[in-house]
């Protein structure tokens, strides 16, 4: 029943009697990673003993509430959670305890702070900001904030940090991950109202603006300077800069420009307590003491409230092509990178992989795309190249592709005439995603793989599932990042049982990373342990517990077994 | 007497009070930031109290110890830290008591991990290894440990925690800021003899290998395959990856790749405790919880120790060209750089900078160098390209060229005709650090500021130095950053006093940063809070003691109050 390891193989009696022990009034918190395979055992009985009305519409993913004063030792602690997060199925997380209600008169003081019109209460536009993009998550927040300076987030983080009122920060809400919704009823703090561009040096290139600043509206400002913003991604016309810090955004220009590590140059982050920590430097190089903006980048909002944000734009370089090819094998795409790299050099930008059943899910479910090329075939590659001079631009692109089709690399492709042809192109690559929402339930899995092994596991997976559902995968090439998504007409547990932890311990067995651009959010705190060490995963609560003692900032999220309680915290 | 605050008053007479009240014993440890105005009476009573045997030599920069409970308040003790910080002068630092001596035992534990080879005690090696490349700093080491394996670093941490035998990690000893040697007696653990490469990927050029490898090493091996180390600079010969991660090394190419927070893919690190934390991924993309290996990125070995590298080469392009140009005025410099991106584009590889005076200590102090150009300039401009197709580059280049000539913007100028010829060029650049070194006396200054006050500093520190000083500016003009170096006969308290705190003050009130690249070691932990703010200099105190409570990694550097002791750190 416990798999993995001798330690885990406490029975469902013997869990049921620890659970209901004389001790169940204390607070303290047991984060069960996932797989527990004591489904039954689990809605009769525990969920009663909690709050069950508040766990209710929410997909139970990740742990229970139970006291348990640690009888065991720390080893068997170690390997009961180790054994339960390989076992398959769904389990279940509740409503933290130790967290407050919001009460009439919490209500009355955000008023004070953010005015009337910055405290949403209104259950419509809180049922927009309670659900995520995918419709897949489903918070019951009755309150948003949406405060429009720093200083009221400070201010709205100190008073809940002193009432331990629970905060999900929330930007463009355009998340794969469940991280930017409530999971209970935490309070939503958007950033949406704070979108000023605070200046630009048109030198250097350097942009400074708030959180809230949508990512195409800052692409289309720094355009007219003569500079692009040096990411870009599907949801460009939603997502914000604060999120994109926070998720550590990766999308189309990684290749080109890096990751948001090199490119943003400082933040000013809210904590918990209401400290605002100014690290807004805009400066290129800066190596005065440790580079503390770093763990906000990518850190989910779990860490601090990122609420402005210094970032290094690329000139805006002249020309740009866009290749739209076709290949029969895989071998042959990873071959035409190569050739690429080589023929292509410093002008290359994007190399993004498009498998067959991918494209079938843009044509069918997107309004107004059309395939690019006459025949069907298995594999496509849409390749980018953006540089400063048009002509010499044009002869590399041409160098490229005629040694990829004499070689063999493709077999049949087209070169985007004008700007129209190449957004149509680039539409089909960006709506896929939005493709698989339309088509039903989708499974998504974002992982991070060294090349060779890029389509092996979409492969394994179809072979894994058989006819159940259909595997999709698309993805950035270049950067080893594999979107591979299964798509079936409705949520199902035996599916998932199938997936999970099918492509955790494939992606973890090639040295992969589970999440190699969405984040862990609520989806996949449980799989951190796949691509992290036990000690990373020991420092990360670390710095958790000493950013956010009480836990109050988007609970339930990226740490696996603490994210929510102090108590099982332990010392570095 | 003292300044800046009103909190800041306290009397020698009542500092003396304090100072040798009967708590003396106690070994509470206070830490003033520098300019204390009392060096009579720490050279004569404060000194006497203290190991006064092992301050001998140490240029005294930053701290007394004292016994002092807090009797005032956090506000006083705020702004007293405050007031001291910009007052002008040197102060003491000295041997922290709560570290241990060294023991024959201990000794003999070493070499029971290392075996006897790696236990070095000998006088003349252990005086090379004791001494700055600068020859300004100058520690007392009795022990260099040599460990082969991160398990020997693990070992020799874990028992120098438990002992609490403080410890200075050690790559190639090129810092300029004094980091890389030790302040009193600590042990010295040198990474030199883990120098293997573990693996280099063909396909996406990521390279693994251990902390010691010298960098030159690895770009010659990686230039074997195709590819280019993204960091370059003077030190390229002696200086190790580790501590180019350590330090976050900037350089030569930082223009083109940009800086290591973003090429650095993985790490492995040893804690304080020995605890081996394994973030060693070789992923472009991966965000499965915080990025923890960014805090040790420029964490000057004071956090862990960096014992593996993962980091992203890029390909090596076919053709490189470098011109040496000449400008009249920093005007014309800074257009030219404006001009370079547009013309140059994604071919821009390196924008260096060099005033005459610069130029003057090289021809004069480096053998073998000559003037590029036939007559004198205010100004130089060291341009380099590196692009895929030489006659584009070449056709780039001479664009570049004809329009800076035609605007004015150069005056005159040369392009190497062949390697031997842009290498020449380089060696100017390069070589200038070390003609300081061997002219004398060298105060140096390594700040980033914004582009347009870049050669103002220069100007306003002559203006203000007069003619007891040469002043020598160079730099990397294309990321704002700017080695500002005061050359004089022999160190001198009077003219440090001219230059400090007057150049600390210049770059704050321009929001530059004290450090661009070459960290705080030993030199500039006072003049932190130049550059950052309060809470997050709290914040970085919060980190140190959370990953190293005893504060044996790398004691006396970075952080200005809490480096070496745990009485004076505060949770967040």
């Amino acid at each position: 029943m416990w798999r993995r390891s001798k330690h885990a193989c406490l029975r469902a009696t013997q869990f049921a009697k620890l659970l209901f022990s004389p001790h169940l009034a204390d607070s303290s918190y047991l984060h069960i990673s996932t797989g527990l395979h004591l489904p039954a055992l689990l809605s009769a009985d525990v969920q009663s003993t909690c709050d069950a009305g508040e766990s209710t519409g929410i997909r139970i993913v990740s742990g229970v509430y139970m006291n348990w004063k640690r009888p065991l030792n720390q080893q068997f602690w170690k390997h009961w959670q180790r054994g339960l997060a390989t076992s398959p199925g769904a389990t279940k997380v509740f409503r933290d305890p130790r967290f407050a209600k919001l009460e009439e008169s919490d209500v009355q003081h955000f008023q004070e702070i953010v005015g009337d019109k910055g405290v949403i209460v209104d259950s419509s536009e809180l049922e927009v900001a309670n659900t995520d993009w995918m419709n897949k998550y489903h918070g019951q927040s009755q309150l948003l904030l949406r405060p429009q300076t720093t200083q009221q987030v400070a201010e709205i983080l100190k008073f809940c940090n002193s009432r331990c009122l629970a905060v999900v920060p929330q930007g463009g809400n355009t998340g794969l991950v469940g991280g930017s919704v409530p999971v209970f009823d935490e309070i939503i703090l958007n950033l949406g109202a704070m979108k000023s561009i605070l200046s630009f040096d048109e030198v250097s290139g350097i942009l400074v603006c708030e959180a809230g600043c949508i990512l195409e509206n800052l692409d289309t400002f720094v355009g007219t300077k003569g500079f692009t913003m040096p990411l870009d991604l599907g949801a460009k016309g939603s997502c914000q800069i604060g999120g994109n810090v926070s998720t550590n955004a990766g999308g189309l220009r990684l290749l080109r420009y890096g990751s948001l590590h090199g490119n943003v140059l400082g933040l000013e982050v809210v904590l918990a307590n209401g400290t605002v920590v100014d690290m807004l430097g805009t400066l290129r190089k800066d190596n005065t003491g440790y580079d503390l903006k770093q763990l906000f980048i990518g850190g989910e909002g779990t860490l601090g409230v990122v609420t402005k944000v210094s970032i290094l734009t690329p000139p805006k370089l002249a020309s740009t092509n866009v290749a739209f090819l076709a290949c029969e094998d895989y071998e042959s795409c990873q071959n035409a990178l190569k050739e690429a790299k080589k023929q292509l050099g410093e002008i290359l930008s994007a190399f993004e992989f498009i498998d067959r059943p991918a494209l079938d899910m843009a044509l069918c479910h997107l309004e107004g795309t059309r395939d690019p090329l006459p025949s069907k075939h298995n594999f496509y590659l849409l390749v980018e190249t953006t540089g400063s001079n048009e002509a010499h631009d044009k002869e590399k692109l041409d160098a490229f592709l005629e040694a990829g089709m004499e070689l063999g690399y493709f077999v049949d492709g087209t070169v985007a005439q004008d700007s129209t042809q190449a957004g149509s192109f680039w539409e089909i690559r960006e709506g896929i995603s939005e493709a698989l929402v339309k088509a039903g339930a989708v499974y998504k899995y974002d992982l991070s793989v060294p090349i060779k092994s890029f389509y092996r596991i979409v492969e394994d997976l179809r072979a894994q599932l058989g006819n159940a559902a259909v595997v999709v995968a698309y993805g950035h090439l270049g950067d080893g990042n594999v979107h591979l998504n299964v798509s079936a007409p409705k949520y199902d547990e035996q599916l998932l049982a199938k997936i999970e932890p099918f492509v955790y311990e494939w992606t973890a067995a090639c040295k992969g990373s589970v999440s190699a651009e969405h984040g862990l959010g609520f989806m996949k705190p449980h799989a951190l342990h796949y691509s992290k060490s036990e000690e990373a995963i020991h420092l990360m609560e670390g710095f958790k517990k000493l950013l956010d003692p009480k836990g109050i900032l988007n609970p339930y999220k990226v740490l696996p077994a603490c994210a929510a309680t102090s108590t099982c915290f332990v010392s570095v």
